[in-house]
């Protein structure tokens, strides 16, 4: 199975497509297009969130005041309830995002 | 921080480094250069491992009989106990893995 082939068209909307898991982890594929959190919108979520950009482009920035620029490669680790958001994908390409959710 | 660029050298043997992880999760990058498991050895894991490849390629052989190649984008969630090995690295450039271990 690859992440990266035969991309669904996320023009109209984020794909969140769940990959694996189990009782403590949870792992997913978002593939984004343009998308950002809604204004005024923060993520503060119960579990870590270990985020990586396998393609395109983003920026998440968090409450706390920081940026990320985030390319092929990047990656991020994400303390629960560090409050951030999507504020960036690129509208050009689909941008795909490997996410790992745990405690 | 970035998993593809500034690669260590692991021509003369495989670099792993931890990146994340929690109580019940731990994640991964390994950087492999021509690597593969030793004759007759399999791994039998206590837990799930989910891993895919970011650059580069690989083979994995289990036990059971199956056979996955994989490449860039490319990932296979290993069941606890599904014994399997690394068959083949690619020795003419780094493959790059992204492995997370869960329950």
């Amino acid at each position: 199975m690859n992440l990266l082939h035969n991309l669904p068209d996320a023009r109209t909307g984020e794909i969140v497509e769940r990959l694996a898991g189990g009782n403590a982890a949870r792992i997913e594929r978002i593939v984004s297009h343009g998308q950002v959190s809604p204004d005024g919108f923060w993520y503060d979520q119960d579990e870590t969130e270990f985020v990586m950009v396998l393609a395109g482009a983003a920026r998440l920035r968090f409450a706390d005041g920081g940026v990320s620029e985030l390319g092929p490669g990047d990656w991020v680790d994400i303390a629960a309830h560090r409050r951030h958001r999507v504020e960036w994908t690129d509208p050009d390409q689909p941008t795909v995002w490997l996410a790992v959710f745990y405690k």
